[in-house]
């Protein structure tokens, strides 16, 4: 099988990636790479690393021509756009994979408080499935619109879905810190992104007001059965790819390492890209950089009675392309890690 | 007034950065640099950044000969091996400040649980007194015998105080989640310290059980007026200075961010190195990179009815070499901001 | 005595670090800081490291009102851009002190034909001298306008000083290959530094054709007494400060490595910033960041007779606006080194 | 075909990257993993980005049994340990590809020179052959022996082949500035590349003396076809992986930068790892981090005569291990990109 494959705003960093890893999946065949900002141009010559492996141009978006063209589109623009793209991708009978927020909420209220802008397909809503694999396959396998998840709520679900499966933990005291790569932030230009502002520097940022937050809680809830409300502090650190989430929360009764680790390792039996590291090692970024692994640590600590989870991804991968592939594999009824198989870059 | 000051161990970070800042310190008089691994060598062939402005030569240590000579000695040793330097240096009527851990604890049960050596002075231990200025000025300006603070310590303390002497948090759900730059784990040479290994990587260690959780607890419980237990997990990250806390706690009744703020403004009010930032803009490790300030914001968060608090400080400085000399302005009674002056280096 | 001092240009990264030491500097008063983005902002929102050490606002330029105040204008700005200002504050009798490229040729035509624009006064070019006081103190000490080396060529010509000086080496084999922080880049946002496409990258630009060169020449072209013609490669490194620069030339004759450090011996005894460093230690930039040093060692290879020159600045200080002071004191008869005394940091 | 690989040294940063790739190479089957250090332990445990990827324990090395069980066997050793290695794998008739120095040069002499010990094995010497496949790749196809190049010398040497093999250059003007990643320097603890001294830091090192000169010096005489004696200048910089050698020599006549081009097209051709960049493109390390690719550009800079070429590499894997590889590639008769065909990461 030969899966026919578009990608609109391929020329940021998420879409880059995607075009990367894309070109070198068995099984798909890039056939569009649309960008506002590079009409008419080798893509290699904005992105070099792909000189002599990606030989498309990038062009400007005619959707028709790509719905057409493509058996599935794949879409990493800026919140708010991507609706009608979705329309019209779903009326030809494609598939869609969204890289942004707009189809990742059960409730267009809940996207309208955080995001500040409208829904104009609550519709597209309750037909989207939330893009996380090891918590909603079954649904993604027929699905024809996935809301990929974000990068930060990767590593938080996927690091707190066991205990909260479980019921073993207050769902009132967690607490996540989490601290990315300044890849996450996009290739747009800021003073944020700017390298000396950044490097040798470490700050939190939008704290208590991030738009992960309620994505967060919406897919916690939906694990723990009840409703949640969590702090969640994002940090920039100054390297360019990964996440780190070191999340806290109070067990609901003394558990040892042991039980806590052997609910884990029966959660994550069967996946193949959550790794329960061994005793003794910790997650970090550079383990995962450059791969769709997400190497998820519990720590019990006695004194406190809280359970400390350090979850590692690559945003740019985990966190956004690799997991897009890694759901349109569900989707097309490939095996999951295909494309998606090799270790990452070290150190 | 001149001070006549001796350094022992003097070539780690900490104690290269007691000699920058005293080799420009218009009342202080460097006498001698000890160390074990370079005697002999011009101190400024170890750290050529100060060729030029430090002559002399490193030189092993002969205590008796330098308890004569200074009026003040500074010690950046490991810890369990400042006692009898101590006890040498008090016997003859100097004074002395450790940086290390060896004398920051009230009791030496603590201390002997968490580093694992027997204390061999308990009755110097008494005599010691806590070197955070900001909180125990009066005992540090009669001491002769100061135990300097940690750097996350520093960090936590500063962060947490107005509240904790206020009795605004509830103290059971205190989270800390501190980030320190490497130059903080010293010069020696480890794995963990090698370049490719920190360098575009983000980890945690010593999860719930590092060191300096106790010496937190302790100053935290005193300003609180009651036990307490926090979680602490440090992190390190690919940058050479710096540390920045996040530290979460739940406020015991409603208040609003303006309630807080002003707590924080009464409390710092008359405090030259605490900068309590103006309404949006948040700590960051660079604004502090190379100066004594220790910037401070406290957070809201209605949602959770959670207060989040970032602090930070240079490690090095606030959190080591500059909080020493902050001290020994206080014991001889001189400004305290003497030779602390300069703002630090951005970008 | 107070020099008043205006800075035109204060929250670009030059102009910022000209305020921070301008703020220490006990003969130097802060009366304005003009700058187009941040006009009636605090200036230490802007730079919150500044907080507590510089109560200005940002305000917009008022050239006559500025004029009359300051005895001393810096500006630093484009290029093209500063004619009109230096005209305004010489005609009211005061100094200025130019950190772009507008007053550094010695032709109006060699600046027309690199930097692409008219040069509108040929008459103040006269006037103006090369602000390198190693080379050029005597005609600093009266001059009213001061052209402000670039930081390439200023580590370059400290470098090259001595071996042309004594006409030791062919001037036709001068190969220059200069590696620079990004900072040097400006506070200005483009893709080429924007963090992730800096950080772990090394890259070469204006390969042969960057604007520094004709003011390298210029100046090596008098040390030397004929004219010369360099391969020049400026490179971008993933730091924030700093400039290493290796100079090879053919000498003309055998020498050893002890003829040729004498050369630099008696070239620089009496020079405080420049640092001939002891035989076996090289240059660094991290030993002269955030210091108005220049390191230099020459190292020769008998093999091809070839000497091998590293120099290292910190091109914030010593590159822009260090020397921009170490200028200031020279115009206005103080000890050379006021304000710019304090060693560096390190690590 | 299946290849049974040993590799000896295998956690080291080279020997580490040697197992990534052949993890994942379709032909190559991992036999043993043997080292020093942690013999007992799993490869995964010492190198957790693998985790999942090789099962395998690192081992102490077996020589017999070793030679017996595997087709070739890669060695990542310091220089000096290799010889009798090497003489047990080829008596039993199997391959071997010596990432270290000890079988790269035609003269026991110059080595022994350079490399300050006795080469033991001459015989071994003439049999052996340089692993640059873009130069000696029909040598290859039938060596037993190889010896892998260095990594500075695999850039400098694809930089300047096309000029030399053509004689277009002056050979006695060559200079060669490279910078070089921290992972070249190996995972062994040195003060020289402990994080806080690399980071924020720039710095030549071994100016002239490199032992990488000789070799660079008998390849490029090789392709010019006389004796070659150039100025060798290694930098390192503070990121993980990456070389960019900037290359200067003089022109022997005028030639414009297109008809410059046009001799590397012809020589580049038909490889698949050497890239010209399209015009306008500089190499950066970042472009080649991650791949087997070398990108040369060369650039004419007719104000002095000289072309400056820029040439790129990941010094991991074409300068280390993925040029192995493809050594193993050739020596086997498989195509040269199996196993090293995926694109780098970026950014």
């Amino acid at each position: 099988m030969q899966i026919k494959v578009g990608v609109i705003g391929a020329t940021g960093y998420a879409g880059a990636e995607l075009v990367r890893i894309l070109s070198a999946h068995p099984h798909a065949e890039l056939v569009a790479l649309t960008t506002q900002s590079y009409g008419g141009k080798a893509f290699c010559e904005v992105y070099p690393h792909l000189y002599k492996h990606v030989a498309l141009e990038c062009r400007e978006l005619d959707l028709p021509a790509l719905a057409e063209q493509a058996d599935v589109i794949f879409a990493a623009l800026p919140h708010g756009h991507v609706v009608p793209v979705a329309r019209e991708v779903l009326a030809r009978g494609k598939k869609f994979i969204d890289l942004g927020a707009d189809f990742r909420f059960d409730s267009s209220e809940v996207y309208e408080q955080w995001y500040k802008v409208e829904h104009t397909a609550p519709e597209l809503l309750r037909q989207a499935v939330y893009g996380l694999p090891e918590v909603h396959r079954e649904k993604i396998k027929t699905a024809s619109l996935v809301g990929n998840p974000g990068c930060y709520p990767t590593s938080v679900i996927l690091g707190l879905a066991p205990l909260l499966r479980s019921g073993l933990v207050d769902t009132g005291t967690v607490v996540v810190d989490s601290k990315s790569g300044v890849s996450g932030a996009g290739r747009g230009l800021s003073l944020g992104t700017h390298f000396a502002e950044v490097n040798e520097n470490f700050r939190a940022y939008n704290v208590g007001v991030h738009r992960h937050t309620p994505e967060i809680e919406q897919e916690l809830g939906k694990l723990a059965g009840e409703e949640m409300r969590i702090s969640f502090t994002p940090h920039l650190t100054p390297m360019n790819r990964g996440i780190l989430s070191t999340i806290y929360a109070k067990l609901k009764r003394e558990m040892t390492l042991e039980q806590v680790r052997a609910v884990y390792e029966e959660f994550y039996r069967s996946e193949y890209f959550v790794r329960l590291l061994p005793p003794g090692i910790l997650p970090q970024t550079k383990a995962v950089a450059g791969s769709n692994h997400c190497d998820v640590v519990p720590v019990v600590d006695p004194r406190t009675g809280r359970v400390v989870v350090l979850s590692a991804i690559d945003n740019l991968i985990k966190g956004a392309a690799g997991q897009a592939v890694q759901n349109m594999n569900v989707m097309f009824g490939l095996p999951e890690t295909t494309g998606l198989e090799r270790p990452g870059l070290y150190p």
